[in-house]
């Protein structure tokens, strides 16, 4: 399960709203046995969270598609974690540490690279924290079938069956502006780009 | 909304059950202005969505990590669509269409490359059909924030800010057997390759 979570930073959390599911996509860190996740004090998922709301956060990773010599016995090689529970808000002094330990969930190395946020951004974030006592994994990850089941005698062999392994991987670093590009990538993109985590 | 829709395959479909939130992976395929989803008869998240539950069909597309000069102005490039609605189930003859409209949004051409479904096959399987008429989407597609509030004099200028893309790339092709590794890779797969829906 920590393989899974710390291999991304997506989660795509769902909570209710007058009988009404809703599922958002958000950035998240994996903390010891909990994930951490921000967002403004004035959005009202957030709050409805801190507030109680039982939620479910979701993480998916697809790894390929699986083409067997039947569409029915085709699938898709996956990872994924659900996680039940109540989160609750992370406050005083714990915040700015979990705030660091968000963002260098996100780029590891990125925290030392720039100056410490301010009490006035402090303010305006919300951190919740998630416990993964309750929660599960799922995997899919081996190759196709290969029967052949459907086909005349000798003619399901001919049908190609296998994998396409899918990956996610990091293009060329643009910089924002022209003093950026005129420095040299900071260790934490060099970092990333040999091991991105999305 | 449907070059989002059309640019992968999975979505993160959220239900309720006596209050509580579910997020689970599915695989969609847009066809028109609906999605088409489908699942074993026998799941207990297809058969409350085929009987009415309210749901929220989320996609997302990470598309890079974006780095500022403050953690607090740092984001993430993406694209989300949150459809919400309820689904109905596609049965009868539209049914084996709609499988096949499935199975070519994944891979596209594959269906005309393996044996027709059968019945046994159509009746274990559910599909459903959720409206994109109550749907949203939600962009964040440009570069990094280049301000240097917080900083000495000339010294922001001195941390690097940008954007490290994200993309999702096919490997190579892992064929199921050896009768598979005999064969050229079947026209899906090599269309597949130059241009991964994932």
């Amino acid at each position: 399960m920590y393989e899974i979570l710390d291999s991304t930073v997506l989660c795509h959390i769902g909570y209710v709203e007058s009988g009404q599911p809703f599922v958002l996509p958000y950035g998240y860190t994996r903390d010891g046995d909990s994930i951490l996740i921000h967002g403004s004090t004035g959005a009202r998922f957030m709050r409805a969270m801190a507030a109680g709301a039982p939620v479910c956060v979701t993480v998916t990773k697809l790894d390929g598609m699986v083409l067997a010599r039947s569409t029915f016995d085709s699938s898709m090689n996956y990872r994924s974690v659900v996680i039940l529970g109540v989160a609750e808000e992370v406050t005083g002094e714990a915040q700015a540490a979990a705030l660091d330990t968000i963002s260098n969930g996100f780029v590891p190395g990125r925290v030392a690279e720039v100056r410490s946020s301010t009490k006035k951004e402090w303010a305006a974030t919300m951190v919740l924290r998630l416990s993964l006592a309750e929660a599960s994994v799922k995997v899919r990850a081996h190759g196709a079938d290969t029967d052949t089941t459907g086909y005349a005698e000798g003619e399901g062999e001919q049908v190609w069956a296998g994998v396409i392994p899918l990956m996610t991987v990091a293009g060329e670093p643009q910089p924002a502006d022209e003093a950026s590009a005129n420095l040299p990538l900071p260790a934490s993109v060099v970092r990333y780009l040999n091991n991105p985590k999305a």
